[in-house]
């Protein structure tokens, strides 16, 4: 075993896997922010990461039965409040709903899920199950995908505002409030992982981690790919052109 | 709510589901017995598909927990036995090393699973966790894909012995040993899910729990097929020409 890294040096390998294995490599962001999406292609991206949303504060609350430290956990609890809202029609989950009510997508279909890819199902339930069984340590680097999301968010948003005429500045409003959220979570997630990762095996898993939950993000758009790019779509799977209204029709 | 649906109904209504959604109308499926997978995807097929394997008895055991009834899981340890043997160099899971084997692979690096799909790895876990946390009739009805395999194998079989020289009966051992298990398994499951699903609730529950697992296995060949036919490889996964022996020169 190598010997235990500098935090410095931990961050920096950290920021590595994000520069090799962050979604921002896959062919269908480039394809999206680039223009090159058909409209049934943003809806089927907008239906299936309805559940990544709506898992987070699920995810985030299990994170928060593995902290023993009360600071910690109200430092975490930002994150349940940032998607859960502080009242109905607040919150990153509503202002998700908002992306497919202008995609035409009734709202209890969408919040249902029975349409959705089940390799979407199944990534983003890893990603639970894993902040539910590894360590605290391991829970908390696999949030550090945070770190890599402004730029993605950034592309993703100037990208779609100029080649898509069916999105607007309110659609992707939820977009617009990440960064802020992204940053403080992230820079408290980073210097949580470097203070708690005492050992250089708990370096290895921390940046372990942060791969897993790169593998999660790279499966849902590598199967989104394959059923509405490539056209491949498993078996009861939302079908373009049923259940949401019409373009040009939405609410 | 319907009516409860009679026994026979019932099988029917399972079966279709197998009619609809198993894997052998996967077009990964078809390219494999007709001949038109290079070397590389069925390397990476079988590099694959050793995890899932691997995790049947876990997933067996999982099942064994949920069982209350002596002589039902006297009936279920048989599935375990089969997949890990009586003794060293027995069981399901040593034939299909003997697989990975003759495609060149270094057995520890397979046993490992570290150029697995994390597709592959999301699905067959999601697979082993449905079984922990649903209902045992649903943990047994999610294992009655047995029904559909006898087919599948014959036609993988005798497909893969007629058009790849790098297969062989004895490196196909795995399946020729698999019907009879099978048939046994799937018809004890069968009569239980017949004889459990006491109301229609539960009957579609079942239904349900068959579907699941037909997308446990048809996302493993969609995952498949994205990264070794398409070519559009996740990073950390398997990368053809490497770690594998070339062809020909296996064990």
């Amino acid at each position: 075993m190598s010997a235990l890294m500098s935090p410095e040096d931990l961050e920096t390998a950290l920021r590595n896997v994000g520069a090799e294995r962050y979604h921002n490599r896959h062919r269908f962001h480039r394809r999206q922010y680039s223009g090159q999406c058909t409209y049934e292609e943003i809806q089927a991206w907008a239906l299936n990461r309805y559940y990544y949303q709506s898992m987070i504060p699920i995810k985030d609350a299990t994170v928060l039965t593995r902290l023993t430290d009360t600071e910690d956990r109200r430092q975490w609890r930002k994150r349940i409040e940032d998607h859960d809202g502080l009242k109905p029609g607040d919150g990153g989950i509503e202002r998700w709903l908002k992306l497919t009510d202008s995609l035409g997508f009734p709202r209890d279909y969408v919040v249902s899920t029975e349409g959705i890819l089940p390799a979407t199902r199944f990534a983003v339930d890893a990603y639970v199950e894993f902040c539910r069984t590894r360590s605290p340590l391991e829970a908390v680097a696999s949030s550090l995908t945070e770190l890599f999301s402004p730029n993605i968010i950034s592309e993703r948003m100037s990208g779609m505002l100029a080649n898509y005429d069916f999105v607007s500045k309110e659609t992707l409003a939820y977009f617009s409030q990440r960064p802020p959220q992204a940053k403080r979570d992230s820079e408290w997630a980073l210097d949580y992982v470097k203070a708690h990762a005492g050992t250089r095996a708990e370096q290895e898993l921390a940046i372990k981690a942060l791969e897993f939950k790169c593998n999660v993000l790279w499966a849902q758009l590598d199967a989104l790919w394959s059923a509405y790019v490539d056209k491949a779509l498993p078996p009861g799977a939302w079908v373009p052109g049923t259940i949401a209204a019409e373009r040009g029709k939405a609410a």
